[in-house]
């Protein structure tokens, strides 16, 4: 789903979010916000932002930004492009990720070349790459509906250290199994290579519409990680026993309690989220350094 | 990819493939043809078999099978299946698989009840399931190009105890990663159950259009298997190093060895195998009992 | 650490454990006090157990149970015998684990056969198993510290779902690692194969003196087990950072939080506990069983 | 096993061993030879090294270096401290291990500091650091024995690609498994950290005096590595099938073939190896530095 870079038209207003409490992050806004409004883009900031910024920066409600921008630039860390994600569902607003620090698998602009790669992509050169979202709904007789949206993932786990998990999967109406352990998440691509990757899931290539279901320290150690098609219906339901607690989260937020008679319904949601990525943008290279494929480790054996 | 049972036309011609010299096997083979003959079903065996069957049962070359039968019996396990997928290859013959003892991911009529069941399939009631192969080219600048088709898996792994292989996988003409380690198993869904899950790779549903390349032993902790499109070109290239042996198997047959300057190329093969399942195929059960899955294993904590 | 089979003294007093709420563990606890009653064996039971049992049969607080009698029999799961191992420390009281289903690691008799083998036991033949425990003091500087020895397992936890937890581990003074993840299980060898197994680490044979560090979903892919002497001791610190809940369990019973300026240190305890087997009794045995060994999953390969 | 530094002899005479075909490996070679002759230190080197060292230096069989030289110095990888433990095995020669490139796990003087550091320990300031081996001896009934020692793993592994192995362990007589897969590692704590580990095998603190047993890409998926012992003798014997190929090699060269109604038998070896250190040496130091431990890689989720 990344598309080859061509010209497009360029952006005139851009929203920027960011952890401003966070001094590395807030001086990165800022100046950030001092290139645009230099060239003629207009700024829009959340209004309760403590960063000193331009009189020209517009300040916001931050659940306004996306509605109001051509483009939502995050900078920070992956976290803050999976907030920023959320901002911009229901709207067709792109987003740009700016790492603070060392790249990260979403905010892929290194703070070293900002500036140089936020001026490309306002100007129009950048590759479009679509990712998907999961739908989850926690549901129950007695509660109303919670429902929200996953960039990365839906995660269901046990909330009280030291009791397990017992809980089924079915997809689309058929019974899968019935397992115990910490818990299982349910990744999307984008979000293989977070949480899911620690409990042993594959990476997904983004392109794939597929769905892991990964068991996180599962007790019987043929339950493994299953990869079906995100248009899948999946269910989680507690088998019923002592009193557990079981906290679903989507995309490291809590949505709230799965009890014994209710349900995780997780299907594909009708919104998607658009990432830029300036010219040269290579999945491959991003694994490769988060990874350390690089540097291969030669762990003593046959080198003579 | 497995569509709801219904009433189909019945066969009229079955061919039966096994490895006959196995005396389970072949008492299977005969029951078989003696159960298919009395209801005046055509049945054709390999002409090299030894087994003493009935004088109306037709004996043709075993190449020339899948090409005069309407359906393909394979009687043994999961290997017997490969082989009679090869044989089924480029025919539009349907496979039915009959196991001479547990279950297998594919041969999934058990012995028990293999007469009934097969009954049901000849008459017309079954579900078919269409599973995907990969087309693998071994390709060298100084030789013929070995090219053939895999079910399961083709597998890149060296010949030699105790050397590392040292190896590039590039996807649709990109760079992925520099390998060190004992290989790697590219598998289609089908094959996501055999060797590749002992590679630590995931299950894979088999109507996901999907192929998991999964190291074998990988040097680097942090070489996880990819899941991809089946739809990509994968490329293997092995790095110069000392004299190394690179063999290359597909669905556990020897296809020849890769050479330093030589490439393995694996994409999308333009034919398919159809599988037939009796009524009541359920994939997940199946997985549920190859896995023990229906064995929770409350290895000792919490359960007071 | 087991001792061959031979004829040792025969017991006078037992005292029976178990969670009669169960009515499956109160049945078998009841047969079996009848039938220890029958042989002029005294039985010793919770003051405060629900079941009906012979007049002859002695009720005292659980606390005082292991004190009283010469041998404690944990009637349940290896949850129950846990229970009983705590119950048993600080004497010599060996402990003999009847399992009310399925075999357990720790609960090796059946309870097919459980009459036959505690009579054996009783009449004095059986080998002795002598397990280590840990002992683990969480100390902070404002609060009382917190002590428990373990059987199985300590393990710190994160307590907030999508939250990682952050904390070095240090080995004798030495400093080892910081890992990001969900938390650490430092097991025996008797835990190697509960919670610390499902968390991706190694079977340790019962007599090898040791400890296994397994961190659970760890950020880090090559954040793997490490196996060290029993005698370390072993410190972990949170390192500070956004507030996280961080739970300390030992065999699965909470002890308390860790603070990121406290403190969890884990080494070897003074105690130990002996439990007994019937003649017969072996270990990898029990492995097999436990761990399906005996079902020789051949997932669709070569087996043609 | 790690005494702690202090004030030892200093060495007189020094044995250079490296693959000295590799340049950058005969510069180094060089260059310490010069050092060490300047200082008055008597060198020895392989009689067909082609490296033109000063004319001082005494050229001698290889096999002859170790019984010669007060220390072994070997300037490589890894694979060539291999190969030196195997020239001092039998001796009391220690060994120091001069990386040309990476550190490694036993090679662990950078090429950076190396003058300085082989100055040091060859003026008697150095930690010993002894390291137990493994013997490992292959028999049939036809044929001689075939045995040798192995400081890191004695490893039996499939010969041809695509044929499972199905062999058993034993341990000190009893039976352990029947495994099917591509074989077994059974590694030392030093090779803990070797091909063991890409088998999913736990990391072992080099003093502790045990060993692991693990499975190669095991056809069971509970079937995981065991910690025993190193006092324990194993025996691994094929399980007669289809004709398989199984090589037996320790530290990566071939020992021989394991026939159907051979044994490969591995038990503690009475001989040990001695590693000298500079000051300062730290094996989790290594241990972070080789797993990239300190590169925490904060895989997308919660660091908003």
């Amino acid at each position: 789903m990344v598309a080859g870079t061509r010209m497009s038209a360029p952006f005139h207003t851009v929203a920027l979010v960011g952890r401003y409490a966070d001094r590395l992050v807030a001086d990165a806004m800022l100046a950030i916000a001092v290139h645009a409004v230099a060239r003629g883009v207009d700024v829009l900031v959340d209004a309760a932002a403590t960063v000193d910024f331009p009189a020209t920066v517009r300040r916001r409600p931050e659940a306004a930004l996306a509605s109001e921008a051509g483009l939502l630039v995050a900078i920070g860390g992956d976290g803050t492009m999976l907030h920023a994600a959320r901002l911009a569902i229901g709207t067709d607003v792109p987003l740009l990720g700016i790492n603070r620090g060392r790249l990260g698998f979403l905010a892929d602009i290194s703070s070293a070349e900002m500036l140089e790669r936020f001026a490309e992509v306002v100007a129009g050169r950048y590759t479009r790459d679509v990712r998907y979202l999961l739908d989850a709904r926690l549901t129950h007789p007695s509660e109303p509906e919670r429902r929200t949206l996953a960039l990365n993932d839906v995660v269901l786990q046990k909330g009280d250290a030291g009791r397990m998990l017992d809980f089924e999967t079915w997809i689309d109406g058929r019974y899968v199994n019935t397992h115990g352990g910490d818990g299982l998440v349910a990744a999307t691509a984008t979000g293989s290579t977070a949480y899911a990757l620690s409990c042993g899931g594959p990476i997904i290539e983004p392109s794939l519409d597929a769905l892991v279901l990964a068991p996180i320290s599962p007790h019987t150690l043929s339950d493994r990680p299953i990869v079906v098609s995100r248009q899948c219906r999946v269910e989680l339901r507690l088998v019923a026993r002592a009193p557990t607690q079981a906290q679903v989260s989507c995309d490291a937020v809590l949505l709230g309690d799965l009890h014994p008679d209710g349900r995780l319904a997780i299907g594909p949601a009708e919104h998607h989220v658009t990432l830029l990525h300036p010219p040269g943008y290579d999945y491959f290279r991003i694994l490769r350094s988060k990874l350390h494929w690089g540097h291969s480790v030669r762990h003593g054996n046959p080198d003579r």
